[in-house]
């Protein structure tokens, strides 16, 4: 029996600071969208990937409120939390519904509303994805954290702050061709170094923008995939993995030991090396994660990630084109959403969009410092 | 292949104001006690059943947080939420990532921590299960829905509110036994019926109270789980629906339509009827819903559960004994660990607690009001 799972259906809807519409109108928004991109009409469940609608927007229950104003009818719906790994991991529960043999037909949609409180508050709020009571409560807030590891990064491996800035300057370069990303438009490296210290050493342009936004995927079972298309999109191998918590419990707080794991169980369900992967989405919420992320799903080896970039590598027409629709720095981050948008654009670049010729993506998405990794390896079907 | 999925380990820790304890410990608490229960002594993931850590604690990325502080390496864990029925949707997404056969064995851990902020602050998180928007937002709590759902019933039914306190008097005979309980003593009738009116027409003690708690169950095949016993529990049916996040949106505002679609699910799925099912945990939050679940889960006609309940069907000796271990009324409802709490307890009676002899039982857990509901058939395996 042939029981892959294929993605049928993408809808992303526009990032920004989106104050025309409410959480599940922009959930509905990206859920129409991918409904009219797949064919079908219906769906046997909702997965909603989403960090914090409680204290972002006063509503929990989000997957049942989704499922009522899209008029989805009583299907079974939850919501799936992982920080803002909540996207990945939502798409990998819905693909493991499939296999269950549970439902034919899954929706999962990514979705978050954060502009709706003070900035201030944000910053606590993302805070939450982090340690509360050994991190969050001495003041240490996400950026902070993402400092001190480049900080350790840049001292273990003689790598220079504005070596690690070309990673933005990468993400921006795709963003004109994306018309969901929230900045459209290029980034010199310049600007990038010259930019306003956040957490010294990471700059206002090393950090992705808060946002609004949702993204949906339509996964079935490849053979009903089929009865809508002769090119599917296979999902050929998941992989999720935890780290500790707090990054002061890990051995190597320069690893992201969980983007390891996740990424060795997703390369062995797909059959594959990372050799074999033609590009990648990566989670770039602040520049140090794209170093780490690169090194660590094992495209290049530790402390040369920058080098690689500065190369040019990571361009398209280079070794391994990455964030082709602008990634978190450019698309936008809205955080429970992101993981869904990664696996869309995915999809998009593998059915061929006119920039890229690729038979196999890797998408990988981060849930607070490290401590949550989903990577999902997608190829053509066709 | 025989791959029924079986529940081979149970820890439900007490339930109360555990001031003495963190949302971590209480899980890390209840995830010692299922280990200790079953035998074994790892799990392949781990999944966290929680209504509003964020909110309530100013955490989110439980699923690792737990993970990581429980010792339980680095498997994947996510949370599940889906309002007070949070648990009940965590149990599933466990059954079915063993049906998928991504893992062997998984935890599945409900857990809430409520008592930390103060009491009006827990109104108003607990009123983002309803819809913050077209419910919570115009001052209708969570207590003044279900007393809206109640008064609607006594005038379509002609049930007088005196007859549907017996429900708290029927979860209260248990608790003397239930060691977990928050309330470990019986209630007379007249006890709920003079009890001061919170809602008219719902008293003080017609509504669960706030509490912490969590309680862990662990879940393998049922090959593996005869590694370990000669009389596992086997989950023989599980169903999930959704029904309108407000009640002003339902046809029938005293129909659980999502009751009914959950439980026609399990029902097929384990090949039974009602009649069938020996005892049930209900999720009796209200007296209310106590009534509209037995009705619409099948076990008695519309209008006439509380009728049965005076006629002491629901007792220990009666037709259909339910909530043996006090119910969210007398055990305590700590929100997103309840459903967990159900299903252990359903797993206490079935292996033989000395107090009834049932083969089959059942659990229905209900999240917002009632707009999310799910249903589990378990049964003995020997």
């Amino acid at each position: 029996m042939n029981d892959n799972v294929a993605v049928i259906g993408v809808g992303l809807g526009n990032v920004g600071e989106r104050w025309d519409k409410s959480l599940r109108e922009l959930a509905i928004e990206s859920i129409w969208m991918a409904f009219e991109d797949s064919g079908i009409d219906n769906v046997d469940a909702l997965y909603v990937g989403n960090m914090s609608s409680g204290p972002f927007i006063e509503q929990e229950n989000i997957g049942t409120l989704i499922a009522d104003f899209a008029g989805l009818g009583s299907i079974p719906a939850v919501k799936i939390e992982a920080a803002c790994g909540s996207g990945g991991a939502a798409f990998i529960e819905g693909y493991m519904a499939i296999k269950s043999g549970m439902y034919d037909c899954v929706l999962v949609t990514g979705v978050e509303k954060m502009t709706d409180v003070l900035p201030s508050k944000t910053t606590s709020i993302l805070a939450n994805a982090s340690d509360r009571d050994y991190e969050a409560f001495h003041g240490v807030s996400f950026v902070a954290l993402n400092a001190l590891v480049m900080r350790r990064y840049m001292h273990e491996f003689n790598v220079k702050r504005e070596d690690l800035s070309i990673f933005p300057v990468i993400s921006h370069k795709n963003a004109p061709f994306s018309k969901h990303a929230m900045y459209r438009k290029e980034l010199t490296h310049q600007t990038v170094i010259n930019s306003p210290m956040i957490a010294d050493p990471l700059t206002l342009m090393d950090c992705a923008p808060i946002c609004d936004g949702s993204a949906s995927v339509i996964l079935c079972s490849e053979k009903k995939a089929r009865e809508f298309t002769d090119a599917p999109i296979i999902v050929s191998g998941v992989g999720l993995a935890t780290d500790t918590l707090g990054v002061h419990d890990r051995k190597q707080m320069t690893t992201l030991s969980a983007a390891v794991e996740a990424s060795r169980k997703a390369y062995k369900m797909a059959g594959v090396t990372p050799k074999d992967i033609d590009i990648a989405e990566i989670h770039d919420a602040f520049s140090i994660m794209s170093a780490l992320s690169l090194e660590d799903l094992g495209f290049v080896k530790k402390g040369e990630a920058a080098k690689m970039g500065l190369e040019g590598q990571y361009y398209i027409g280079g070794q391994l084109p990455i964030n082709l629709y602008g990634g978190l720095k450019a698309r936008g981050h809205p955080v429970g959403a992101t993981g869904v948008y990664q696996i869309g654009e995915l999809v998009y670049s593998l059915r061929g969009d006119g920039r890229v010729d690729a038979e196999k993506g890797l998408a990988e998405n981060i849930g607070g410092s490290g401590s949550t990794v989903s990577v999902c390896v997608l190829e053509r079907g066709d």
